[in-house]
């Protein structure tokens, strides 16, 4: 009396990342071939533009009107840019997504519209749901425009609005339809926002590319007076590994409980809460990857020496390994709170090596206790043979 | 100085859907089952009841609270079902979304929980857009409630809800987690909602199986004095179709303009429109079929013979050929609209014989406008006919 039916089906995703500068000048062919890729145009696309940027280079919204205008065989430009305010609140509640909403469906666009968006990573992933949902779904370009976006976020899969006090309550798996990345728009930022996403690429290498470790490790001075030829080359491999592990470890829609790409994250979720968010995620990173890699050392998987290169790597680019919402972290509480955040089993990264991850499913409380107290002799050691040096 | 990667990967997606009496019967495995392709539970479930099967069943809500306290090792209810009121007016805006948002939090719901929800196809939708974007996607197990839902949108890949006044600007393409077709829940509908839903049935017939077709032209009488063994029959051939079609044709995410399931579908959706939402969406669909098959007839694709006998299903199913709002109708606005609609690319599918679809991407409005009348004509004719039989 009872029968049952199964089909299955596999959807494709692929989209280009781009990584260039002046991505706004006429004679920079990466935007137009973005929207190209649909076939003859032109098509319609609305911009959003963040406006951090737009204060940081005035002229900015001139410029992407010429762009578009220069390219009007291929983008037909819907209405004149919108600039929203970015920063954190841009993704809290759903203020940006209905202001997005709402230039869709004046502009008249359709589910092969475009929309761009221009901006850091809170304002690409507001935007990035207005777009994912509206039509159920238009063509997405995102120009991220902080280090943090262009080689984490920005080049993902995923996209969210904080909600009933919740981070990222709502949002969508939806890949974009092109990433382009804009080394000069890093020019804008203030030093602590340019510094502050590049522990993501010390947390990418350490899970997947020892190469990139060695690298860094190399580069670390350089990363830490923020030399832009540095800086670039650690964003652009820090963005492609984020993209190959996307692509390659066989859950980019994170079905399952492991998210070898969240190492470090589960304290650093819970510094920036403890800090009321005025510990930037990036800075906050710093510090999960340093603790997690002492824990990884007295647990017996990684050795002394290189725990010792991790922790100058983040010293010398100038991430401090301590915060001192650390000695009010309650360790079982964040990790429960970030097991409920994988969806109830708890699945977390450490590493035997620089580059080379396993996954454990308990964390010893205890250990991870005295794995804080270490950290804090070690940066406070640091203080003082920092402070005899001088 | 620009350089591109480009990763690309596939997501693979699949469900089953169930045909079955008394779902909620704790000897019917099917509903725990579904949960239990999650592997060892309790799996945390919170459930959304509409209120036309709880007005219809009286004793439903017990009955799903007594199922899943029977089936306690593969479901932790959390929470008393949420009562929610159904038809169009429920995704209509954002207002159940919010509830049900706010279920999942309150009720500590994660990514690897369960929504179950059981309703009419608008419940379905908001429900489901919820449920898709609450932590970027909770598990989704739908029961639908009416023909239509069960047949058409409930085993499908999207949900939607209308805002800014336009119909599903909202939505996503989710695959559910399983369908549950409980044929027992059409025994609580009105004839006429019995009825409108088959309309569905002889599109999908049309397009893709002639075999089918010929079945429901066997069973056209029974299917018009809506005798059960023939509904559910019809209802589970056309729901098996829909989804063949979505896992078979190549675009389960409607990327591109292409959309066969839309057969009748433009002037469906206009007369409805006109309509000001009095008209059913199935009945829509039926004079929806009825119109582009005389069109496919007149156009030099459909033998008379054919056309005679997708009317006279139609006819005999208790469908009305003629809606008074084709007066009013509009063909070259309604044309562009579903134009719009498609993602700005016309694509429409006509018929060469019942079960053989061509498509074509233009069509003679004043062809179109002789079909329209040719239909009055029919259906004049067969009020004649059927008034000399009396």
């Amino acid at each position: 009396m009872t029968s049952t039916f199964r089909e299955s089906f596999s959807v494709t995703h692929g989209y280009p990342v781009v990584f260039t500068r002046q991505a706004l000048d006429p004679a920079n062919p990466a935007l137009r071939d973005a929207v190209a890729q649909a076939g003859p145009g032109p098509h319609k696309l609305a911009a959003v533009l963040d406006d951090g940027p737009v204060r940081a280079f005035p002229g900015l919204i001139g410029r992407f009107k010429d762009y578009v205008r220069h390219h009007r065989e291929t983008i037909a430009l819907a209405g004149d840019p919108l600039v929203v305010r970015g920063g954190e609140q841009a993704k809290d509640g759903m203020d940006l997504v209905h202001q997005v909403l709402e230039l869709i469906v004046q502009r008249g666009l359709c589910r092969q519209s475009f929309v761009a968006v221009l901006g850091g990573g809170a304002v690409l992933d507001a935007v990035g749901f207005a777009a994912a949902t509206a039509h159920r779904g238009v063509r997405l370009i995102r120009l991220p425009s902080t280090t943090l976006a262009q080689n984490d976020a920005g080049v993902g899969v995923k996209n969210g609005i904080n909600w009933f006090g919740r981070k990222n309550l709502l949002g969508a798996f939806a890949p974009p339809y092109a990433v382009i990345n804009d080394f000069s728009l890093l020019d804008g930022l203030a030093p602590a926002e340019r510094r502050t996403g590049l522990s993501e690429a010390v947390k990418v290498a350490l899970i997947r590319d020892r190469a990139f470790f060695e690298r860094l490790f190399q580069l670390r001075h350089s990363l830490g007076a923020l030399e832009s030829n540095a800086v670039e080359e650690a964003v652009e491999r820090c963005a492609v590994l984020h993209l190959e592990h996307i692509a390659g470890a066989g859950d980019p829609f994170e079905l399952g409980s492991s998210r070898p790409l969240d190492f470090g994250h589960w304290s650093a979720h819970a510094l920036e809460e403890l800090s009321g968010w005025t510990l930037s995620h990036g800075d906050a990173v710093g510090v999960g990857v340093a603790l997690d890699s002492v824990y990884s050392h007295l647990a017996g998987l990684l050795a002394e020496a290189d725990l010792d290169d991790i922790l100058e790597v983040l010293t010398d680019m100038g991430f401090a390994l301590w915060s001192p919402h650390l000695d009010a972290l309650d360790v079982d509480a964040a990790l429960a709170s970030f097991r409920e955040h994988l969806g109830g089993e708890l699945a977390l990264s450490l590493i035997t090596a620089p580059g080379s991850r396993v996954e454990v499913d308990r964390v010893d409380a205890g250990l991870m206790r005295r794995a804080i107290a270490r950290l804090g002799q070690y940066a406070a050691g640091l203080g003082r043979e920092r402070a005899c040096r001088r």
